[in-house]
């Protein structure tokens, strides 16, 4: 099981690629895409929009997972939010790909099991859940690789409740 | 002059074409993008985004202009506007098409003279300005036109500054 994450951002967009086998988790990529502010919005988008599908065209990701703001600072970055967001969502759908939303909290919860932890608890977990010798650079990135884990432990979680069932 | 006003929502999506002949301003066409709140979001979006590259493919507008919230309600409405805004951009962009973006301010001023007027007077000079005998309806539609007149007049406006300058 292959999964992308992305954390999504109108100037910065980071992105990170695991796989699952047999329960053994690792980094297939990460990365973040950035263009300066002096690059007009819909410019801005739209190579977004063509990377991410050139992403997902290279390394072939079976699910998608999305940051979902759940309490945006304010209303200025939840637009932002929103733009980069859609552009994600666009670029799964576009190719079929089913597509999860998870809100910090969430990604928190799962990756630490604590949804308080702070922004170093986390990317240690990632660092250590992925067998990495350093942590991913720019911190997008590492974002990015959290909410894919965050997913692959919700479908565990969700594949363990069906068995009980 | 062909211009694609859009008013941005994910439930329901606006559009308006309007063209401009020697001044004189004509409805080309209008309608909204539906889908209930039962159907995914990224569903609604990708159809929306795909229904709108098809109106772009048919009726060929110039330049596109989208609503932009100056203050939205809450944070909530922020990130659904952002996220239509975003697919109406990717589309616009994806043509090559120039996009532009308008407060509701913007559109009343420009439509009305008067940046509080209210919703029924933005809709009364809609009907008006393209000589309709009936007002189009549902309302999403008539935004989406009143988006594409403040564009028109806005580059009237631009044209009238760059020949006094």
């Amino acid at each position: 099981m292959r999964i992308l994450g992305i954390d999504p951002g109108t100037l910065h967009m980071g992105y990170g690629l695991i796989d699952d086998v047999n329960g053994v988790i690792s980094m297939v990529e990460c990365g973040v895409l950035s263009l300066p502010k002096t690059v007009p919005l819909e410019k801005r988008l739209h190579r977004f929009y063509v990377e991410l599908l050139d992403i997902i065209g290279s390394f072939h990701p079976e699910e998608v997972a999305v940051e979902e703001p759940f309490v945006a600072l304010n209303v200025r970055s939840a637009l932002a939010i929103g733009r980069a967001q859609a552009i994600a969502i666009l670029a799964a759908a576009g190719n079929n790909l089913p597509i999860f939303r998870y809100s910090p909290t969430q990604v928190k919860q799962q990756v630490t099991n604590y949804g308080r932890s702070s922004k170093a608890q986390v990317e240690t977990m990632v660092k250590l859940q992925l067998g990495l010798s350093v942590l991913p650079q720019p911190s997008d990135a590492a974002d990015a690789l959290a909410i894919a884990i965050c997913h692959l432990q919700q479908r565990r979680l969700n594949s363990l409740i069906s068995k009980i069932r």
